[in-house]
Order: structure tokens, then C-alpha cells, then sequence
């Protein structure tokens, strides 16, 4: 399947300005054979708000107005769509990927790892585990930005069959050593592909470093964005790759299987529960 | 704390060769300053044996007499040692790395994640979970080459408040991207120091890849040595710099930290059993 990363700018709070942008980029990928597109996180709204308030008033329920407009494109133009945005929360905003078609909404992951940062530092955890969803034929996992950091997320899309992992991301400057090495770890570890699909531009002071990359089930970087620039990706998810966990270096002897191997029985530590305070939530 | 990893290159099946080198070893990284020094995985025996039968020959006992010697020199020239061995289980052997002082043995790790390859395809998989151990004023955890491939395993580790995770390892050509990118990605994700000591040289038609690397608690790589050369590299461990898992970027506003922002309820799937066939043991 033909998949495209969209690095693209974002204008803070100007949801008519970024939503025209996703509906003439899910256009021009599709023009270009895309089936699924991965946008940027919060690529509808911007991420850089200075308190709760301001960032509800960019909030929209999903499905909801802007979703709407999304759905009605891929009507149009066909394909999948995975973008970034903010969910009204009981007591705030998700920040959310969407996962949608020409059917409507298929899924929505809430972000689960908060950093003190942006609009995560007053967003609503993530209340639901890490799902995946079939697209076309492939089974795509949605993580978002600072979950790569935690191993446990793509982990537990892989255990869940993910052949792709797409990750929505805004990584700023301080970030590098997560385009340089993270996400082919990521790929290598679980023996799938990963899209990191980050933005480009400055918001309030903030630096978006872009190189948005795509690895495969090797960890090699299949391609990789420039720092500064807007640019489509487009790369194939080879489901028979990330399907197969058997890696046969010399038949008959050396072989591994990065499924097979696992030791689960050895991992009980990583489920304790902990009640350490977490940075500006304290 | 000053620390040395030994890439050297080993004889298989000749333990009064590779006793004799690992003691010099200890003396000339005693005599420039380090207080831990540590050895590439069998380090002692060589790894490419071609059947449990041949391997069982050079399985010795912990303590027995090549532990013996090395707990000699450490009396003799102070510091601490991790080298690999072979362990005699009740049905075969253990690959593991030993842990010992001027006083005796420390700790024994028996390694956990078992490739089909060398004398892992017929190795007793490893039955006791991930340690941590006092060495001076650091705590050290120990797991073997392959377990790096496994997020799990240095995630148990700094779990239990590991500052360096000590790696002895035996990389063959293939395993390029270990030493590309996998330790960086420890080391930072973990927010700990993460040695990878690799031997060089060749066994029975395997070649090992050296690259011996040392990253910091930031995913930066400290110092890396040749695919080729017998080296002795040293590197300080700071356990300021492990011991706080936050990172503050912009003071009172962007922080993360890698420990306190775990969800560890969204990781239930990690530990659920699996009985899928592994490599050669089908």
C-alpha cells in the first residue's frame, strides 16, 4: 500500500487555514496514488497554546464540523486520512489523531504520554489503550509524538499486529535524537514500519525541527524529510514484511524472531503501577 | 566513576588463552584509572560451538577455577569485572556474564533472550528475572547482547534504578543497527549510561562487528570504537545524571520526564504469556 507523510506548517488557532490545507493535500496525495495520508499532530489546530482556555475554544467534537469537511474529501478523493486535533475532555481537550475515510470516523486515539509542553502541559490524558485499526489491507497503529519515547507504545501496537505504526508528531528543538535514532529502534525492535510525520515552522517561540522519517522492518530509514521544508513522503508498507517476525540470516542455523523471543514472563515490572509526580501536574 | 570496555578478540575454546587476557586486561584498565571494567559476552569460552556436547566442555562453575583466577587479580589490582562465561544447567549450559569483586562473585546473569545462533541455539534459556547491583557508588545492571533487542529488558533495569547497563556482547555482521542505533535509543529512553562491549575478530566463518559504543543518559554516543581493533575504551558515569529522570528545557514550562510520565495501565498486553515456536527449538 502507498502511504503519505505530509510535513507541512500550521497556523495557530486558524482552523480554516489548516483544514483547507489538509483537504488540498489529501488531494495532491491522492493525485499521486496515496491510499492512507499522515498528517501532523494537532495539525488542525496548532499546538502551542498558553492555558486551557484558549486551547478549548479550538476543540471540536469528533465527529463535528471539521471532521465533517475531512470525510467529505475523502468521499471525493478517496483513501484514509490520519490528522491531528484537539477533543473536548470532561474537564479540558484531548489531543487526539483521528484515523477517518470515506465512510466517516474509524477511530480516534486520545493521547496517552503527556509532556510538560505545549498543549499536553493541560491536556486530558488518554483514556483508552493503544488501538489498531485495518486500512485497506494493512493494520495501522496511531501513537502520538512523545509515546515513541516510551517503548511500551509501539510494543503494544505490534503485539496487536500493527504492520505500520503512524505517529503524528510536533518533535521541537531538543528532539533530534528522536528522528536520529528512535524511530528506527522503534521499526527495527518490533519488525514493522514507522512514520514519525512531523511539522515544520515556529509557534510562539518554538522551533519544529521537521525530518519526518519513515523506517522499516529492518530500522533502516526509508526516507527522510529536510529540518525546515513542507514536503510529501510517499513510501510502500509491505505487509508480508512486518507480518513475518522471522529474520533468517544463514538457513537452517541463525535465525531470530522478534515476536517468537519475548520473554513476557520476565516483564511483570513494567505493568507496577507508580505515583510519581509528573513535571507541572504536581 | 571511571569505567573501561575491552573490545578485544577471543579464542574459542581456549580458556588458559582468554584467562590470561582478561587479567592483563583487568591490570593495564587498573592502572589507567577504571574502577569497572568489562568484557565482551564469553569472553572466557568463544561462542560459535557447534553443539552442546562441544560447549559443555568449557562450561565451568561459578565460583570455580577461572573465576578464581580473575577474583585473584581483582584482589591483587582492586576494581571491579563483567565478563561472559559459560554455566553448567542441569540440562546443558547458560550463557552468562559474572559480576565479581576483590571479594568474590557478585552476581551471575543467566541470559534471557536466547538467538538461534553460536551456542544460544542450544543454550538453557535464562530462568532468573533482570538484576541491578551495587559497584561502588553506581548501580549497574547486566543483560547480553541479544537482550538489547528486547525494550524490556533495560526498561526492568532502570526500573529498579539502574545507572549503567553493562552489555556484554557478541554483534555478528547483520547487527549493524544495534550499534547505530538501538543504544542510543536505550540509553536515552531510559535516561541512563548503556555499554555495549562487542569483541572483534572471527569464529568458525562468523565475523563480530566490534563497534563497541558507550551512550549517555540523553542518547548522545560518549565514545564508539573501530569494526576491527582491539581497544580499551574509558568513560565516566555520572549518577547525578541517571539518577534524575527529568528533563527541564524551558524552566517552569516544557519538562518531561522518563520515569514519572510511564503509564504503566496502558501496558497490560507486555507481560501476557505467548507460546509461539522460537528458531531451532521447534
Amino acid at each position: 500500500m502507498k502511504v503519505a507523510a505530509v510535513q507541512v506548517d500550521v497556523k495557530i488557532g486558524d482552523i480554516d487555514h489548516n483544514l483547507s490545507q489538509i483537504v488540498q493535500l489529501i488531494a495532491e496525495s491522492r493525485s499521486q496514488g496515496a491510499e492512507l495520508i499522515i498528517f501532523p499532530e494537532c495539525a488542525l489546530t496548532g499546538y502551542c497554546f498558553s492555558d486551557l482556555n484558549e486551547a478549548r475554544q479550538f476543540a471540536q467534537s469528533i465527529p463535528g464540523p471539521a471532521t465533517d469537511l475531512i470525510v467529505k474529501a475523502l468521499k471525493e478523493f478517496g483513501g484514509y486520512a490520519i490528522f491531528g486535533m484537539l477533543e473536548p475532555s470532561a474537564d479540558g481537550v484531548f489531543n487526539v489523531a483521528v484515523l477517518a475515510g470515506a465512510d466517516g470516523i474509524i477511530g480516534v486515539y486520545r493521547k496517552i504520554h503527556l509532556p510538560g509542553l505545549g498543549v499536553d502541559q493541560f491536556a486530558t490524558y488518554g483514556d483508552r489503550p493503544f488501538e489498531v485499526y485495518d486500512v485497506g489491507d494493512i493494520r495501522v497503529g496511531i501513537a502520538i509524538c512523545y509515546d515513541s519515547a516510551f517503548p511500551e507504545s509501539a510494543r503494544t501496537m505490534m503485539l496487536q499486529g500493527a504492520d505500520l505504526i503512524a505517529l503524528p508528531t510536533n518533535f521541537p528543538t531538543g528532539a533530534e535524537n528522536m528522528t536520529k535514532h528512535v524511530m528506527n529502534t522503534r521499526a527495527m525492535e518490533n519488525k514493522l514500519y514507522f512514520a514519525a510525520v512531523n511539522r515544520v515552522g515556529e509557534e510562539r517561540g518554538f522551533r519544529f525541527i521537521g525530518e519526518t522519517i519513515v523506517t522499516d522492518p529492518d530500522g533502516n530509514t526509508i526516507t527522510k524529510a529536510s529540518g525546515t521544508d513542507e514536503e510529501i513522503l510517499f513510501f510502500d508498507v509491505d505487509p508480508k514484511e512486518s507480518r513475518n517476525k522471522r529474520i533468517v540470516r544463514v538457513p537452517g542455523k541463525h535465525a531470530i524472531d522478534r515476536l517468537a523471543d519475548r520473554r513476557p514472563e520476565m516483564y511483570e515490572q513494567l505493568i507496577e503501577p507508580h505515583s510519581l509526580p509528573r513535571p507541572g501536574r504536581e
